[in-house]
């Protein structure tokens, strides 16, 4: 009989707090179908690693450590933002990867990212039969962004949830208790260049119209500067205070980043700040609030201490089911949520065509936001609600998270 | 008998994500000590509620809610950024506490809260007496600042460490991830104006050289550019990328914030962004790294779901013990923690007299900083690691920290 074939494991783009517990399903599956596949060799930094033929060999690790990579954010094997060129332009990189495959005896391919990396999945999958060394290649989903079509959510997307609606709604205590003397309005800037689904995610925290936050700016409703102040003077006069959240892609009528809109430094530099602080400023110059404001940056995408339990245990899941397919070789897949029942919250992991994955992107529906722009609907917390859910912090060790940082032995070159 | 006499529980300044055990302690101790002392009100916002004679009975709670407030982040009651005038040039302030306390049988005035706190309660304590209104004044210590004296550490500071370490290390391992084609260098910015107690708590999530945050920024040493931007290249050229945690409070030789630097925005303004933003952008003009960066603001002050169990326990020991110091007739004093010591880290509760605690700031000693004044010495983390340990997250409820808000049912007014 021959020797099974091995697994490539790449992780693609920005990472995640869950991004790892895939992986773990991905390693802890393939140890326990021994004699199905062979080793599962990562790829180092992403793409950029399998290009360089710069290959990790996962057999290497302690169970234990494999392990504590479902409580470890960040990318255990490095990522990459790497787009290949499209194959019609240049096809080089992609006979590049498959004759690493060929020299490492890699017959799956695992590729754990957004919607280019589906792209890329799916091109290698058919370049390889072409060049008479087939590879099935299998996209795992991966995105903060909560942007890739026929899953019902991607891994990663749950825990920002959860830490951008708890961040809020811990703001919102503070700022309710200094608004007579100090702080009135508060502004944190979220993820979400292109679609809204963490701002909204945040607005789970609000459960009357007196919680925090009580305004959400989505990059899907576009900026209106006066309906905007009036809906903050309204709420500091009701309320004292007012909470925003807003999302690094708002754009403003002439579908510019508002961060951009033209403020420079002395040195002409476009400001340093973002969207926060911009729409920060603006409450003060305009209605004289004094404000206050967070920008989460990657605190957001990387707390795993405060990480969803039923994120972890999807982004698991589809690892695990990632190399349950390519053991079934099916080519050219991607695995899903499927969403069974809202209440009580029930899924299970579904199949989808690379093909009709890559390069799509599920913006948030119109029928999630209010009408008047400014915060989310009955149906979105539906949908958001079970994402959310659980708790699993990790390990702690004198006091602070105990994350794992794996040996990454490399695999020993092949090639010139 | 006489009915014994009302307790006034203020809160002051900053609230932290344990102010709010702090209440509970007060609540709770005076409950259990029916008899000796009669109801506790508490000053809505702070001073200004006590000036205004807007009180709130907190006998209308269950008890319940008062436990609730271990967990619950913010301040309960409201509190307030209001400095009482020197007493020499205004003592009407004075004399209308008096007044009140007078008009609602106070007894017994506890302030939470900062330095200035503990100079209005030992002021308030003198003029008591002199207008024949005696009445026994207790600080009681809270800031996330860290710096009163005679006291080991302040409540609040423990929870923001926790906060900031487990933040720049998750923070760390993402950066770690992304550097061959993305992020290299990551700064976040944290609290401090005045001392770097806080920019030296991130430092406890580097365990070697390697480890985020590899260099910290502290308003204690001089900022030197050319010194900072060479430790930044050396680390990126050894690691690939690089952590930064940066105090707001940071300065340059001219004794001027960095952020304050003079850069201006299109319209004159002072640039928004704080010195976050400011060093980051320094970072890529100077050295072209890709840059991301974060500024916590109050989600670090309020994160009570990851508030260290130490902080936790030590704030609501000193609300019981400043009960306690009230029923003896203890007046001018505040209830301190003592170490006894580090390893095991044991404390006990000591009291040190208002006079000498006011107005007075504890600076993180030079020691504490490394002779290159880019981290931490093992003397600081052996006094700040006890401060961090221990998780006692919150309740949860549809996956988000459930907290209380407390109904703050007003006294009826006696004055006109």
């Amino acid at each position: 009989m021959a020797k099974p074939k091995n697994i490539l494991y790449a992780q693609s783009g920005g990472v995640t707090a869950v991004i790892n517990a895939t992986a773990c399903g991905v390693i802890e599956t393939a140890r326990a179908a021994k004699g199905k596949v062979g080793k599962v060799y990562a790829a180092r930094n992403g793409i950029v690693g399998a290009l360089n033929e710069d290959l990790i060999d996962t057999s290497r690790e302690s169970a234990r450590a494999i392990a504590a990579l479902k409580h470890t954010p960040g990318g255990a094997f490095g990522s990459a933002r790497f787009k290949l060129k499209p194959i019609e332009e240049d096809r080089t990189q992609y006979e590049r990867l498959i004759e690493v495959f060929r020299a490492h005896d890699i017959g799956y391919f695992l590729y754990n990212g957004g919607n280019d990396s589906m792209d890329t999945a799916w091109k290698l999958s058919r370049i390889g039969e072409e060049l008479g060394y087939p590879v099935v290649c299998i996209g795992v989903p991966k995105t903060v962004d909560n942007d890739l079509v026929l899953t019902d959510n991607c891994p990663g997307f749950g825990s920002v949830a959860k830490y951008v609606a708890t961040s809020i709604r811990e703001a919102g205590f503070d700022v309710a208790s200094m608004h007579s003397t100090s702080t009135q309005v508060f502004v944190l800037e979220v993820m979400g260049r292109h679609a809204g689904w963490i701002t909204a995610a945040a607005g789970l925290a609000a459960e009357s119209e007196n919680d925090a936050p009580q305004i959400l700016l989505f990059p899907e409703i576009t900026f209106d500067q006066e309906k905007f102040l009036a809906r903050v003077e309204r709420t500091v006069k009701r309320l004292g205070w007012c909470a925003v959240v807003v999302s690094e892609g708002v754009r403003d009528a002439e579908g510019k980043f508002l961060a951009e809109g033209g403020t420079r430094d002395a040195f002409g530099h476009v400001q340093l700040g973002g969207v926060g602080p911009y729409i920060a400023q603006m409450v003060t110059d305009k209605l004289g609030y004094k404000n206050h404001w967070a920008v989460a940056d990657y605190l957001q995408r990387s707390a795993r201490h405060i990480a969803s339990k039923v994120d972890v245990e999807q982004a698991y899941a589809l690892g695990a089911a990632a190399v349950k397919l390519a053991i079934a070789g099916e080519n050219a897949v991607m695995p899903t949520i499927v969403r069974v029942s809202d209440q009580p919250y029930r899924w299970k992991i579904g199949v989808a065509p690379l093909k009709d994955v890559a390069n799509k992107e599920k913006k948030l529906p119109r029928s999630f936001i209010t009408r008047d722009g400014f915060h989310i609907t009955e149906a979105c917390r539906r949908y958001l609600s079970p994402l959310i859910r659980g708790e699993v912090p990790p390990p702690f060790r004198n006091g602070l998270p105990d994350y794992v940082r794996l040996k990454n032995v490399p695999v020993p070159r092949r090639l010139v």
